[in-house]
């Protein structure tokens, strides 16, 4: 008798059932399921892994690779988790604290078929190795990639960082500071380069005191303002921040030195999320869990070997208090 | 001429060099590493995971368990990842949306030694089910489980909750409303119990529409706080939150509802994050980066067969401008 006839004669369900619940199929309740894998424990059957995995052809897994994980990237591995659930894919996340060695465990595990696809947060190993990896299997990216056989769903940038630096040009600020998150990102660039083109096109005051990279963080924020509020050389009256976070410390930080907002200081957060909108401040509205959704209809469109169409996204304003 | 030879004489260095790049150990320049690995590329070797893992009987990865990831949980998953990566081991995030199926993927995996150890953070099955993978490899918990077998790292959520619930009483608040988290966890058990307690032994006034579950987000608690301020029956003059952002989100609408914070207010938050402190909002301290070390020590006794000794961690509570 084989195991199949074993576990379904003892759960008094169908070898189809049965199946369905090894092949980890939706469509078995969960009473089903679990009587049937109470008996499976009972039995100490333990399912082969590559043996499922070659009978469908695929592992109904996906791997994102990142370095670790913060509040910025949340969006973005939360809609994708999510979309790639509601497709029967369960999202395993490869952490690497930067070291490019596991980093590349991701890549490997998809070689050896323990992932179907791999999605990129962000990474560290040269681009030219990881795209060596395509032929294994889909590989997309979040981040930026210099590399054309890992598409990217990131927007530019420089669009969304322009939005920003118009508005409060437009609204009469000349003297415009910049927090910048990492400063080797491509996205960090494209922001650079914005503020480059706005300071030339409406001829602003440039201090290069006013620009910095590396703020990423709520206490950062904080930490920045004092500099610049404190220092002889005159302030800045606005600034553009990397992400909300930032944005809210500086407002913080701020209101605690007397400085009014927005009248002797404007902020810009970017991203939009849910603190800037509680707190009242200017932001960017990046669509990223849009991106992500994007990301896994490019997997699932190479998985099945077509193109899918990708949502057309687009960076918005969204005023309030701090501007 | 072996793979390791081959790799060796083409990349120049020695074969214990190139078992060590093979092994991922941190002893390796990342120069030497990525050299190594270009040469590995071009001979299109794969090295054998299973060989490797089988000659150190570890595969240096543990495995992650959790639904889905938030702000909230960010602390402990990065701070194990950390450690974890100072151990030398990866650790690898299993998101399951909630799925018994997709979840029990991750105990499938040790199962097939695919990784070493389980951390739960967060799990939906039944844990009976989930204790009986024990015999394959160590699994502790965030989560406070139920099942003696699955050691916890959690700390009882009545002793912070009740030193937030006495800070306020000591103040004078009476009247005190809670908007507490996950209804179904340990965790907001041990919080409505304080409450239940403190209710009884100060006398307070308990009224029903002022206790709430599923609590979470910004959003959520600006929601609530406009229903508790205009209801007919009398409002609150404090509340405790499940979480600094719950905080964040009530103290905001307050001030938009011109409602004085902490004279006709008072306001708790619960894991003294960043936001806490730039907003100025009191907050219980809770040690979670310090529980991920505890488990990832929980585990790494485990595996070398070994008690390891646990930090001593306790709450504080942090007084702001909020109470």
């Amino acid at each position: 008798m084989s195991n199949l006839d074993q576990i379904a004669k003892l759960s008094g369900f169908s070898k189809a059932t049965v199946s369905r619940v090894l092949n980890r199929s939706p469509h078995v309740s969960q009473a089903t399921r679990e009587s049937i894998l109470k008996i499976m424990e009972e039995l100490d059957y333990v399912p082969n892994g590559n043996a499922i995995s070659l009978s469908r052809g695929q592992t109904m897994q996906i791997g994102m690779v990142t370095e670790g994980i913060n509040e910025v990237m949340l969006p973005f591995l939360n809609s994708f988790v999510e979309t790639a659930s509601q497709h029967g894919y369960q999202t395993i996340i490869y952490t690497s604290g930067g070291d490019p060695a596991k980093e590349l465990q991701a890549f490997e595990d998809m070689r050896r078929k323990r992932v179907d696809a791999l999605v990129i947060s962000t990474c560290v190993n040269d681009q030219a190795l990881l795209g060596s990896y395509c032929k294994y299997g889909p590989i997309v990216s979040w981040q930026r990639m210099e590399l054309p056989e890992i598409q990217s769903v990131a927007m530019n940038q420089y669009d969304g960082y322009m939005l920003g630096l118009e508005h409060v040009i437009g609204r009469g600020y000349t003297r415009i500071a910049n927090a910048w998150g990492r400063p080797t990102s491509m996205n960090t660039s494209g922001r650079i380069q914005a503020y480059r083109d706005a300071a030339r096109k409406y001829h602003l005051e440039v201090n290069p005191e006013w620009s910095q990279t590396g703020i990423y963080s709520i206490r950062q924020g904080e930490e920045l303002i004092r500099g610049l509020l404190l220092s002889p050389g005159g302030h800045p009256n606005a600034i553009l921040c990397a992400n909300d976070m930032v944005a809210a410390g500086i407002l913080s930080e701020a209101r605690r030195l007397k400085v009014k907002v927005p009248e002797e200081l404007a902020i810009v957060g970017f991203d939009n999320t849910e603190l800037a909108h509680t707190l009242g401040i200017t932001s960017i509205d990046n669509p990223i869990a849009a991106q992500a959704q994007n990301a896994l209809y490019l997997i699932l469109g190479k998985l099945g070997g077509k193109e899918n169409g990708q949502q057309e996204l687009e960076f918005q304003l969204v005023q309030r208090a701090t501007t």
